[in-house]
């Protein structure tokens, strides 16, 4: 029974997408090709992740390689679902999925919780921000060295901020959000997005002063760190006073979906101060998480109501899906047949692990498993990508700090260390259990 | 201890849209502005909602309403939120939301119900077509003599069709959705659409031919109404028999969020199915909706999964509303003060409103109120617009058919039909209630 199931849902998939090339602009509703869109992710996604699951791997590697295949039709003459690339509907719904999903990892912890892992997590993102910066830097200055030392340190920068959305839904996969490992990979990722920012700014101010012949400014820095410092410490606790008391008065309110409203107005506002202060929006999405708890929303829950993580669990299923497919659908597989960027490309890869493997020496105490820790601080995601497009803006004499060659090794390096990170985290924490 | 929650909350709403003024392009994720205004929209639509239901009213008049307050305070000087007007992800959200309402208002139905009030169904929508369409010509031809039939004949076509979204959120709002009189109001608001659009696509082709000085090819509209047709017959009838196989054989998959991603997938796709037939994408979801019964998911109930409602509902109360507060948001007061247009505005709203009410003629049977009938079919909402813009866009001897005075009383028709429908159809259930 189980194979007539599966052709009958790939048909299901199949048929819009056969449908969609056809497509003409005939149409006056502007939600029909996003509903189109989203009718192909959703099955898609699904059908990925059930691979991925009956293979022992966690789902999220099945919509990242389901949106791979989506993605590189075109490399077998399909080309009908081009345009979901970049497609800004398809694009805001991925961006706005990966806030719920960090919004909803952070409901499972709380601010006392992760303050108890406080030290091995700056000690874990202090590492895995040094290490990878010093053998970008190394990888550079071996493989260009034509290049000049700006390059060979912005490339540093590129490998420092992990991206926490696939540990994050890998460790929720597999039911471990609760364990030491995952509060310190989290509490460290949300620091190296702090750090990881600073040393951006300090490279590109650097580069910058150095374009104009002026010396760069030591405040500018200073300034970024403050902010985002003051945001996280602000956020966290008068968020953490506040909530109770907003919760409470919110629960006097008559109309129905007010605690649904009100925990995804605080993600939504967190999101957008942290992007204020120049922090990445997930790192907001977070934060509003871990701030509250289920003792906050207990009168709601008193009269009746779904606890706040059964509410937002649909949301996040709805919308992260899109955000891994569309992650998979932009790996374009011929970066990789690039023989120019390949051995570049091979070494950042390199680096990239090897360098954040140098965070598993911050952990102490026992019972935490330092590989797992190591491997789930791997992942770069989209965050790599946003320092290489900032490279790309940035020239010196004239030519741009990050060439074509040089983007195309760094999307290469951000495709392996987020394809390889379910396989290898799952792996590492089967073994932990097993010691 | 109210007040000073409503203070608080308000605190909450308005710092971000302080804050939204004299926000700068700084910021590179294009998510911020998008959470930003979320924010806002989810806080004044709890805010606006608690106001109403303290009043009596149905919580979706308020969100309207409070778009509408947030939407005009530019005439108070604050220009902040106009951006939200035209926002395009706010719009698709918007559009997602109305779709997601309008599928799990049929999930409360099933064909089969449906069905028994197919005649009345038929009838009502029969009448609340011919009707509104004799009187708007009638409205046109009394105060705009000088504009020849064909702008006669379109004004009768803006009130054809109903805007079922406003009449379902107040039978939800007010539990109602399982009485005849909400079967018939949302079976007659389908016909209406295809009746609506064939009247649109007579009309335009009548036009269009006058203008080429061409005789007028009936064989077109007998294409329009085979393909309105033959979706509502093959998605209904072949859906319910397919439905429980494809649901039966989705159980047999092990990936968590299956069942969610099977019937949002499957309201996208009708959605979709039907802006390609050319009817409104809501009546696609709706139909899917109806489509799926409970017995279909008994698989996945029976494992211990929330019903497919449950996981619905946190989506629809998390997108509707932002529909919701965004058709307020886009009613310009100003329009009420054209004193040129004032006058045609109110024929209008008095064809609208009355035509509507020969729906209750063709209601038959003890049990069944009429009047809530007929004030359930007022509302045009963003159907009367999406008419009044196709005649703006035809021309007859170089003149638009609709010029801007006509559609500025266009807008005022949609918006009092639109605003005056909660309260009438609250008042006329509860007159209903003590008899």
């Amino acid at each position: 029974m189980v194979k007539p199931s599966w052709k009958f849902l790939l048909l299901v998939a199949l048929a819009p997408a056969a449908a969609l090339a056809s497509q003409g602009a005939e149409h006056g509703d502007p939600v029909a090709s996003v509903v189109l869109a989203l009718t192909i992710i959703l099955v898609a996604a699904k059908l990925g992740g059930e691979l991925a699951v009956r293979l022992g791997q966690p789902a999220v590697l099945g919509e990242l390689l389901v949106g791979v295949l989506l993605g590189n039709l075109r490399l077998v003459g399909y080309s009908g679902l081009d345009h979901l690339w970049a497609d800004p509907a398809i694009d805001m719904l991925a961006r706005l999925g990966v806030l719920v999903l960090l919004f909803e990892v952070g409901l499972e912890s709380t601010v006392g919780q992760m303050l108890k892992v406080g030290l091995p997590s700056l000690l874990v993102a202090s590492l895995g921000v040094i290490t990878p910066f010093a053998l970008g830097w190394g990888v550079g200055a071996w493989l260009l060295p034509g290049h000049g030392v700006y390059v060979h340190a912005f490339l540093g920068a590129t490998l420092c901020a992990t991206s926490v959305g696939i540990s994050a839904r890998v460790l929720k996969d597999l039911g471990r959000l609760q364990t030491p490992e995952a509060r310190i990979i989290l509490g460290a990722a949300v620091l190296d997005d702090v750090m990881g920012l600073v040393v951006l700014a300090v490279v590109t101010g650097m580069i910058g002063a150095a374009e104009q012949g002026a010396s760069f400014s030591v405040a500018s820095v200073v300034v970024i760190v403050l902010k985002a410092t003051a945001f996280l410490v602000v956020s966290l606790f008068l968020g953490v006073r506040l909530s109770p008391r907003l919760f409470h008065l919110a629960s006097k309110l008559h109309a129905r979906g007010v605690l649904l409203a009100l925990g995804l107005a605080l993600c939504f506002l967190f999101s957008w101060l942290a992007n204020v202060v120049g922090l990445a929006s997930i790192v907001g999405a977070f934060a509003a998480g871990l701030i509250l708890e289920d003792v906050h929303y207990r009168d709601f829950v008193d009269r009746g109501e779904h606890p706040l993580e059964d509410l937002i669990q649909p949301i996040s299923a709805f919308l992260a899906p899109i955000f891994f497919v569309l992650m998979g659908l932009r790996t374009d597989l011929r970066s990789f047949a690039l023989p120019a960027t390949l051995g570049l490309a091979g070494a950042l890869v390199l680096a990239a692990v090897l360098g954040k493997q140098a965070c598993s020496l911050g952990v102490w105490g026992r019972g935490v498993d330092r590989l797992t820790v190591g491997l789930g601080m791997i992942p770069r995601g989209e965050v790599g990508l946003i320092f290489a497009n900032v490279g790309v803006g940035l020239t010196l004499g004239g030519q741009p700090i990050i060439d074509r060659a040089i983007f195309s090794a760094v999307v290469v390096m951000v495709m392996v260390t987020t394809l390889v990170t379910p396989i290898a985290l799952k792996f590492s924490l089967e073994r932990g259990e097993r010691k």
